[in-house]
């Protein structure tokens, strides 16, 4: 690891200490979740997000936009998610969920697709396919690249426990960090997997999914990564924020859920959890 | 398995039988490739894919598009792939190659965005997550999933190879093909592994890449698969095909060389390759 930070990881430092914040609000408009009337129109779903977005940025250190919701809506999905994601604030880190992996001639296309199309900050991605497949965005110096290590659901044991196949991808991936800009994506739901994995990648940031309705147990994965700088220890949560509320309050109740979960983030990790 | 092939599977025999050809042609519109003049602009890579279409139609059993190269083309690329894919004949499947894979509750909409948005017959998934993110494409039992098992970049030998995961996924996969709706992505350029993955899901199709521009050796691939019915051999070229010319002859040459590769295969599945 050198010890200066590339572009992405200084941006989302001075925003963490800024709002004073781990947390990372996920963007995943679920028309079966979203309390509006009209929940598969893309207008009513960028009004939706960009109030989310409004409502929860005093307290976030970055949005996390999953693709998948944007391409449900339609072909004209992916204008909608780049819309969504210009309304975010400047200093405000925008990762863009996608989990893509393919053979590298392919994945060229798709760190195009994500850091020139969508200007993401950071991205996720899917390490199955081996590192010539995540080249083109290991390249990607001044970005951030999340790679998937020990996911949150339930059946990532089948095979990411595989002769502990998650503590290999963390070993490699800390091989693949020359740049400075890997991390990795491990559930808040697998504190033990969290602990284990640090082993082999001690310094490597950390984007934690799996918080609030997915069960995850927030004390206890933070208790596993105690002392890490905030930006190498972020905390996603999504469905808890955006539908804390199924009323018109959606934005107001947003806003209270990404305040209380800022907070418990921080009296976690400062011990007082 | 059940004996009767569902709806992708007989759609696919038909098509095989009718075009006497286990060949599927890959669209992977790459701008650094296309001998065209603006090969960045959605109106002639829509004329350029069609028009391969239009040449290569009668001696192909499918066609194959890769999400990467349209998303990469900005946030009109997903308009300009679902009108490209509305230009394949009727009778002819649709394999939409997005290696997509994610919890759940996110994968849903990912198997929404496949089949409704673009309307595939079949998809290529990534299992890395477990049985639970494949389960809303699993669950389509008239459609096509093709799941990722050995991949035919050098790279896949990192984690597919490790403690022989690719075999375990190959196990996993044949029990979860209870719709007959399962395929694997086998390598071209693995053919020991594509031998060693039949031993565990001996009746499982196949989608096999890596033919042609990667160097997959396709006599003998397809000495480890000789007796398979020919739906449940399907065998991708894209490149080779796709910009068999670097001249305004494109078309013709693209239809002379999928003539070409559907004629080897046909000899060397007869065993006179």
């Amino acid at each position: 690891m050198t010890a200066a930070l590339n572009a992405y990881f200084t941006k989302l430092e001075t925003r963490c200490k800024k709002a004073d914040s781990s947390l990372c609000v996920g963007l995943d408009p679920d028309p079966d979740l979203m309390p509006i009337k009209s929940p598969n129109d893309p207008e009513s779903i960028y009004k939706y997000c960009t109030e989310i977005i409004d409502a929860t940025a005093e307290y976030t250190a970055a949005f996390k936009a999953n693709i998948a919701f944007f391409e449900s809506v339609g072909v004209e999905g992916w204008h909608l998610l780049s819309q969504v994601l210009e309304h975010v604030p400047d200093d405000i880190p925008v990762i863009v969920d996608g989990k893509r992996g393919d053979i590298g001639s392919t994945a060229k296309h798709y760190a195009k697709s994500m850091f020139n199309v969508l200007k993401a900050d950071a991205v996720t991605v899917n390490p199955l396919m081996g590192s010539d497949s995540l080249q083109p965005f290991l390249e990607q110096k001044d970005k951030g690249v999340y790679i998937l290590c020990m996911t949150s659901n339930p059946g990532s044991e089948e095979f990411l426990l595989w002769f502990d196949l998650f503590m290999q991808i963390a070993k490699r991936v800390n091989e693949w960090n020359v740049n400075g800009n890997c991390g990795l994506v491990i559930g808040a739901t697998k504190p033990i997997q969290l602990s284990h994995a640090l082993t082999e990648a001690p310094d490597i940031p950390l984007l934690v999914p799996g918080v609030g309705a997915q069960g995850g147990n927030l004390e206890l994965t933070l208790a596993e990564a105690r002392g890490k700088p905030r930006h190498k220890m972020l905390i996603n949560v999504s469905r808890s924020i955006l539908y804390a509320s199924t009323k018109p309050d959606y934005a107001r109740a947003a806003r209270k859920a990404a305040q209380t979960y800022r907070d418990r983030i921080n009296q976690t990790l400062a011990g007082k959890g």
